[in-house]
């Protein structure tokens, strides 16, 4: 039996998210009926972050059990045969197995519990006009925003703190948000040990409201101390929202390209 | 009457092509719908740069006559409430009028006869596997390109020439073509009095050959210089394909933004 991990790149419009569904039009149940195809039996995968309907991953990292004998770039070429255009397998590599049940083990490679940071991308295109390059892409907003606005007000976020105004219920340590700006497109970078249901969506709502001038930006800082999620912005749009990057131990060694920087972002400055 | 002209952009993917078609499957039947609604009565659009079936337009130009009065704004902000999500008018303008039979007239504003050069955009995903996110919207080589090779392939065509084997009968001035790379994506930049079917395809088909190795530098210039299709590269797919920008002269006052930068490019650099 061989454990192997694979980044994972999606669009997510036309998904019901990533968890498998009874109706099966999820990311999960796509992988794992090519997976099927490819290995000739049923393969069950864990993910390290699940994305919502209409989330996209730039490299979502998964990992799976199997007795299926195949060189790496087997695995990316022949599944990727199987999946649709918007689904694709980026890398593929072996890493040390044990009982997916547990994390405990120090010495077997999980996709979630082994993660030590997730980064994820929220863009959003700033433009009085809406654009259909975009759509479905990012999060539109009309009225300008003011980015260093938005900056400021999210260092209040940075750290560990209790998120519940931001939906989750336990303590969450923010390593960084960085906001930048090119043309239209405003890019927010969230980087943390991790993410509960609608946390990216509900900080950049809320950094949205200081962008436009609708709050100020201490505001941010209460909502967060206040722990209450009816202060904070509505759960802004999934559009926009890309799961980028899973951090491990070197240890693993994978294969893992750089997504801080996204394939739409400069790569040069 | 009067006349307006629009900025359109639109994501190809799922239109056939920009003009009327018996099925209305297309993003000039999709404009005239919006238009008939929000004028009532039925308006007939000329555009500057027909695009086929799966091509882009970040900046389409199109002019119509109308008795409908309309503040400019109300323009785009009405049409788009009756456009679908992959397209949407960018900017109005209200231009000199005539009939739109003749180009000749020179005090009358005309999408085609005034313009006085083309820029298409067509980008490249150059990177052994696919990619989900730059699916439909990106020309996938997965061999590596050498683009200083195919930057300096692409000196061969600047200048007026007898394009016959990149598609055109009639001689047409190539006024530059650019190459760029940021990371995975490469982008081809060209700037043309007027291209002809197929023809940025066609030259960027052969480009790719010289990219992957498959063809000398100088190799593109002697299928210019044969004037036979047969010789040059198979046409490209359509899904990297951008019409960006039509320029006019300045005198016409038309609020176009500048679009040789294509919105997924880098701003900065």
């Amino acid at each position: 039996m061989k454990r192997i991990a694979l980044g994972i790149q999606y669009d997510g419009r036309q998904w019901q998210g990533w968890q498998t569904q009874p109706h099966r039009k999820t990311v999960q149940d796509t992988l794992e009926a090519a997976l099927a195809k490819f290995c000739q039996q049923s393969v069950a995968t864990v993910c390290a972050g699940r994305t919502d309907s209409g989330v996209h991953a730039i490299e979502q990292v998964v990992h799976f059990d199997t007795e299926a004998e195949r060189e790496l770039f087997a695995w990316v070429r022949g599944l990727n045969a199987f999946l649709p255009a918007t689904v694709a397998v980026r890398w593929a590599a072996e890493v040390a197995g044990g009982t997916q049940t547990s994390g405990a083990e120090q010495d077997a490679f999980h996709a979630r519990f082994s993660a030590q940071a997730r980064t994820y991308h929220y863009l959003i295109y700033n433009h009085p006009v809406r654009s259909p390059l975009w759509s479905g892409r990012s999060g539109w907003v009309f009225r300008p925003l003011r980015v260093e606005a938005m900056q400021a007000a999210a260092q209040a976020l940075i750290g560990t703190h209790d998120f519940s105004a931001f939906r989750a219920a336990e303590c969450r340590t923010m390593h960084t948000i960085t906001l930048q700006r090119q043309g239209e497109l405003i890019l927010v970078t969230l980087k943390a040990n991790a993410f509960l249901h609608h946390m990216v969506r509900n900080i950049v709502g809320s950094l949205i409201q200081v962008g436009i001038g609708n709050a100020a930006e201490a505001w941010v800082g209460e909502v967060l101390a206040a722990r209450n999620r009816d202060l904070a912005a509505p759960t802004f749009s999934p559009d926009g929202l890309y799961l980028a990057k899973i951090d491990y131990d070197a240890r693993w060694n994978l294969p893992q390209i750089d997504t801080t920087t996204p394939l739409f972002w400069n790569h040069n400055g």
